[in-house]
């Protein structure tokens, strides 16, 4: 058990945009959002899920929506606590710890402002290991554990509670109402026992994101290269360097689709990079050759500052470096990819884990 | 108190498809279903609104989708009870009387349904006095009580519990959950006390269609003019007589919308009608003038036989009547025209009364 307060929101908020892959929403958002509750309530008590006894009650609370609304329209305080206590009503069983639903932009930091406000522990997992657009895409799909019931609520006063045949239904339906909400919801989703957590999420991921933030924040201090100071804590490469030359971007159905393209500097000068996203970053190309695919991540970053830049923030003239990481080695499995492979995202292409590619 | 059996169900089913409009799916497809659960659970009991205590717990039991859908998709036995059910766990109470959404066509056959296999007696009463497109057109929203808590059920299992802040939220939520289930979905609504039903519902609408089905029927065996017969019992107007020429439908956003153009005949001869529609007949218009509007009924039937014709079964080369009948009076209050008149359906006229317009 350790305590995360006010002072260590900086460095989390850092991590998890860069593990967010562009997606996840806009960090400094859920940074206010976490800063006033955390001022508020104190610091709220993080758990190694080890420490979560196996009959604990766990549910995820997070925001659904496209992030390029969440930058406009704020999320409230109300709803994000409705749909965590509609949830409670609906299972007739008090939730006792938080968990994440990804670790990457607003869902990193919300679930924390849940903690605060409701005084439960949360447990350092997520079910993502980075950002992913859908609901199914968790890890405890792979362990056939339900996302239902969901409770979605808004900032009117609506809840809707979704009880799904499986985790596609549960996203499909939760799309529609928050899509019908204003593109944006607060849900609370993925009860599981303490046991199921230890089997079914991946630990210790807002360790790992607050590790990758100190990191950026230290070699920002000390004048080092941010950028080899994340990869070093995160594992990864470094795949292009450029500025933003073209981003097309559209909202449909509740999610931020669209294509960004990188002219190369440096080392990549006279070659094109394009990074194809739905809210996340999905596929990286150079001149028709993949350099990294989902699930491994693909996050923009500032060149300067290490900064990563999720693809609301995308314009052209922007000095970008692109930077892949492994993902956990769950969603390389066969059941993994089948989920959150390229073949899902429409790309017909085989996966290759990113270390590979770069073996070459 | 009655019984409704078997013997009651052809004259009901015939006088809700006329109270239909053209809407309330396929009358065949509920007759079905009822004459099934009649014969394996013997008849109901129905109760007169008077009958029914101050504290019951009433609940509707209803299809929501495009009558078009309906057709091909045949609601099945599981999913009616399953939203019928899982309304009452949400609600924590035991739902003691069914009560009908609409009198048209399916949704006045299907309560029978509902209370034949759950042994629980259905009220006479409906919340339309006749059948309407969304859930907030209901009499019930005019008193201020909400279609929430509504269970919305499908075919695969999959389970929705809808609480919205008001009655055009609920519906909105509704719709989308819906057009996702394949565009027709079972749903359980507008919980209400004995004393509330006694107020916001329309009372002996099945009473009514009941005895509309049996003037057609008696006519039809004895050779008179069956729609005279059915105009005798309802109250109403023959507004035209002609040709279906020309039919265009769509069905989208979960609803069947179009316009048909009746060529007139005899005293019609030389003429053109249009009625427009979603889901339900909304506007009868001749050169330019309007014959009936909503809320008021605009029904087509078939000229010889007075067979009311839904929307879906319109069709080149009939030969119809177009019949008109006015609606109930909470419906032509200020509030009610709100909610129901042509404005609401994007009509820029002004509501007149259907007896107003025959005067003259």
């Amino acid at each position: 058990m350790r305590e995360f307060g006010v002072e260590n929101l900086d460095a989390l908020a850092l991590g998890a945009a860069l593990l967010g892959t562009g997606g996840g929403g806009d960090p400094y958002v859920g940074r206010l959002m976490a800063h006033q509750a955390l001022t508020e309530h104190g610091p709220v008590q993080v758990l190694d899920p080890s420490e979560v006894p196996d009959d604990a009650v766990c549910a995820m609370s997070a925001v659904m929506g496209a992030p390029t609304v969440l930058v406009e329209k704020l999320p409230g305080r109300g709803e994000q606590i409705a749909a965590f206590r509609a949830l409670e009503q609906h299972i007739g069983r008090e939730i006792t710890h938080v968990i994440c639903a990804e670790i990457g932009g607003l869902n990193s930091t919300l679930p924390i402002v849940t903690a605060a406000r409701t005084g439960l522990p949360i447990v350092d997992c997520d079910a993502m290991g980075r950002a992913f657009p859908e609901i199914q895409m968790s890890t405890p799909t792979l362990h056939d554990i339900g996302a239902s019931p969901i409770a979605i609520a808004d900032d009117k006063g609506n809840v809707v509670v979704i009880d799904a045949k499986n985790n596609h239904w549960a996203e499909t339906f939760a799309r529609s109402i928050t899509v019908d909400m204003g593109a944006a919801a607060f849900i609370a989703l993925f009860v599981q026992t303490g046991a199921q957590i230890k089997e079914a999420m991946i630990p210790n991921t807002l360790d790992l994101a607050e590790r990758i933030g100190s990191a950026i924040l230290g070699a920002r201090q000390r004048g080092d290269d941010p950028i080899a100071a994340a990869i070093e804590v995160a594992g990864g490469f470094r795949l292009f360097e450029g500025k933003v030359t073209d981003v097309e971007r559209k909202t449909s159905a509740g999610f931020a689709r669209g294509k960004m393209t990188i002219a190369g500097l440096a080392k990549d000068a006279g070659a094109n990079l394009t990074v194809e996203f739905q809210n996340e970053n999905l596929i990286a190309t150079r001149s028709g050759t993949v350099l990294a695919s989902v699930p491994d991540l693909i996050t923009v970053v500032d060149a300067d500052t290490g900064e990563p830049i999720t693809t609301e923030e995308l314009k052209y003239g922007l000095r970008v470096e692109v930077v892949g990481i492994p993902c956990h080695e769950m969603w390389r499995t066969p059941e993994g990819l089948e989920l959150v492979g390229p073949r899902y995202f429409g790309y017909n292409v085989e996966f290759v884990p990113i270390e590979k590619i770069w073996e070459r």
